[in-house]
């Protein structure tokens, strides 16, 4: 692989390069874009946007003609009714998409700007200015509206972004990458900042993991096997966005009624998402009030329960299967509920701590002690009192549009946004100044 | 290798356990340790931290003894100079470290309290808590202070920390690593808060590596080998501490004084650092005034300069050396400064994006337009206006101590101190709220 220098305009890489250069020419030719990115003023990444809006708009016959295509291959290849779903998008799926879009150009711009500074006893002043990351790589699966999703938060934060979407929604992925680059033709920003890895060959992954020299984050989005793979594989750093065990956890003191509708809705209301509820852990004092009409509700919601023995032994007249060992760090991402009595809360802690993915846990209580015991405790990237773990997610936790979930610590911890795809430097005014 | 649950208490490594059992016990019980550190409070915190200090100071004859086994060591196997000196504690080096640690223990709690809340159109309450990143591994290599300096900021930031220094240090690490848990002993802290990997077999390292379900961030702290193996080989995130090309601009507008000042402070106070300036930029239009004074008065402090053409032709009758393909990206750590002369600012700014190291980058300039042009498009983890590289030091920016300087974007750019060893988890407070 040869290494051209930085400063080289990049080439439109050709179909007939082999692909092991196609994807180092993208990766330094969204370098060079990162650059132009990182000198972008805000309203011409605004404006930006909504051009890109406007082009996804223009191209919706193409976006949902090639979208056709990719179900026309899901439905010949058997692809199940779930995964189906997420991958049709329709003419409304593509007016939501530009509506998303212009969301994201409305929000605050998140560069630039001096924050926290401080003057140093000998008159220096530190201060610390937010900028972009530089050049990201998602890769994802399924979801064609990833795609834009990515992007727009990428320019949004002032950086470039190289994307590789999954086989299944190839089509999709082309005609939305295409369109959003007819949208960056019309702007000041650099078209290359948004490129798609147009060729479907695993190996495509590979060759992009390796190049640390040009790319600074990888996203993955999609199951925990990709997910795995990526990460062992990267040079490059990888936030991660594993599985969602979430457990919500009733206190001694909680009320039947509101334990029963954020219970019910955090394991109903979408259950094949990662925010949604895997096990209840039942306070031994509130299980006289609570655990029948809660489970009574789930039971009679289509959702398998799957109990302790106590939890068994306490509904012996309800049909509710034995939890085995493999329950406890299970995720589900269906109608199925592991539940658990506890002695007390800080047993409710232990098994969070042991079983838990530090994705997002809850509790019901009254008890305002209980409340900031197990706030304080949980580390976990959402921690919620009285509230559905369905309330995990960018948009409901007010960062607009959300490019994934964290669930390990670094950078970025829980739902991420434009802010969350960004640094900071520390910028230093001396008149002079040197060091003694 | 057995992984055993969780909440088993762990047990102390005997001797003559396989070393790949030993390490994974290690880091389970560092596990264990976060989960009572992260519980802890911030008085029990700083009061550890004194115990510590003050058992550093009692141990003081031992860790003597200890240094002065690995310098007879070292002299045995001909280290030069400035590693020994880096070797080198005494009973002054002693005192030093239990000093920063109590200036630490001093430095404002990093951790709890909600920030940033808002309240959502639902009513939800959403805030963000700041808490420790868990398990942190720090890899290092040379100097003893190093094992106090990372064990006691990992200790304030709510950390538990696995510390594996270089063979060459091994008998000072392990006689402060002994203080220190002598320390911990004291305090309502958990001791294997702070483990030192006691033996000196590389593999050690590898074993380490794959630790990622017991261990949040790994920290590679030495020469550029040791980062990229810890880098390549790692199933744990790493915070990246690569070298530092540091550059300095001299803008059209410089006052010859101050650029003479800055520029000698920068390249030869301590040019062994990472900190340290590397190639200076000047513009055209200052090389008649400021190119001779700058080189002469680098020359009479004994610094090879190694100058592009337009350099050698503007001083003919200096010893310059041809700057050669290779001296642009070179982080000499010695002596040594590349000069070249660029047309203008923007050439300055291609020349930094295409060589740097994106560590620290200067300007001396009177010129308000080319200081904020400069700052906003350097993307380096610390940005300087008038005034020397040598600046970029976590205790210099006012952080306290420092664990090092990353230079990868992700998590924290630049020197870190307590603050960069948290995260921030999402808190939410309802009455019941459910997701419609």
């Amino acid at each position: 692989m040869s290494v051209k220098p930085l400063i080289d305009e990049p080439q439109s890489p050709a179909s007939e390069v082999p692909m092991a250069d196609l994807i180092e020419g993208m990766a330094r030719g969204a370098r060079y874009a990162s650059r132009q990115m990182a000198r972008s003023t805000p309203a011409s990444r605004t404006e930006a946007l909504y051009d890109i809006a406007d082009a996804i708009e223009a191209s919706s016959g193409e976006i949902v003609a090639s979208n056709e295509a990719d179900l026309a291959a899901a439905d010949a290849n058997e692809i199940t009714g779930a995964m189906r779903n997420r991958l049709e998008l329709g003419e409304a799926g593509v007016e939501k998409l530009a509506s998303a879009i212009r969301e994201v150009a409305a929000q605050p711009d998140p560069l630039g700007g001096v924050e926290d500074e401080i003057v140093r006893p000998n008159g220096l002043r530190v201060g610390r200015m937010r900028i972009p990351l530089g050049v990201v790589a998602m890769i994802y699966e399924s979801r064609p509206n990833v795609t834009a999703d990515a992007a727009v938060l990428c320019l949004k934060a002032g950086n470039a972004v190289v994307l590789r979407g999954g086989s299944e929604a190839i089509h999709s992925n082309r005609a939305i990458a295409a369109a959003i680059r007819t949208g960056l033709e019309a702007s000041e920003l650099p078209v290359d900042a948004v490129q798609l890895i147009p060729v479907v060959d695993r190996a495509a992954i590979d060759v992009l993991l390796v190049q640390e020299a040009w790319i600074d984050l990888v996203i993955p989005r999609g199951g925990e096997g990709l997910i795995r793979a990526v990460t062992e594989k990267s040079r490059i750093p990888v936030l991660q966005h594993y599985k969602g065990v979430c457990h919500l956890f009733i206190d001694a003191s909680a009320p039947v009624e509101r334990a029963v509708e954020i219970v019910t809705n955090a394991k109903v209301q979408r259950p094949g998402v990662c925010n949604s509820l895997e096990t209840l852990l039942v306070h031994a004092d509130a299980v006289p009030r609570v655990l029948r009409p809660i489970s009574a509700r789930l039971i009679a919601e289509g959702v398998e329960l799957r109990g302790c023995p106590l939890v068994r032994a306490a509904l012996s007249d309800l049909p509710i299967h034995t939890a085995s060992a493999e329950d406890w760090p299970a995720e589900y991402l269906d109608l199925t509920l592991a539940i658990r009595i506890v002695p007390d809360l800080e047993d409710a802690l232990d098994h969070i701590a042991t079983h838990g993915s530090s994705h997002t846990e809850a509790i019901v209580t009254d008890d305002e002690d209980s409340a900031a015991t197990f706030v304080g405790a949980v580390q976990s990237s959402t921690v919620l009192v009285n509230a559905s773990t369905r309330f995990a997610d960018g948009g409901e936790l007010g960062l607009g549009a959300e490019i994934g979930i964290s669930t390990s610590k670094l950078h970025a911890f829980g739902p991420m946004g434009a802010n969350e795809l960004t640094t900071r430097k520390f910028v230093v005014f001396g008149d002079g100044h040197t060091r003694q």
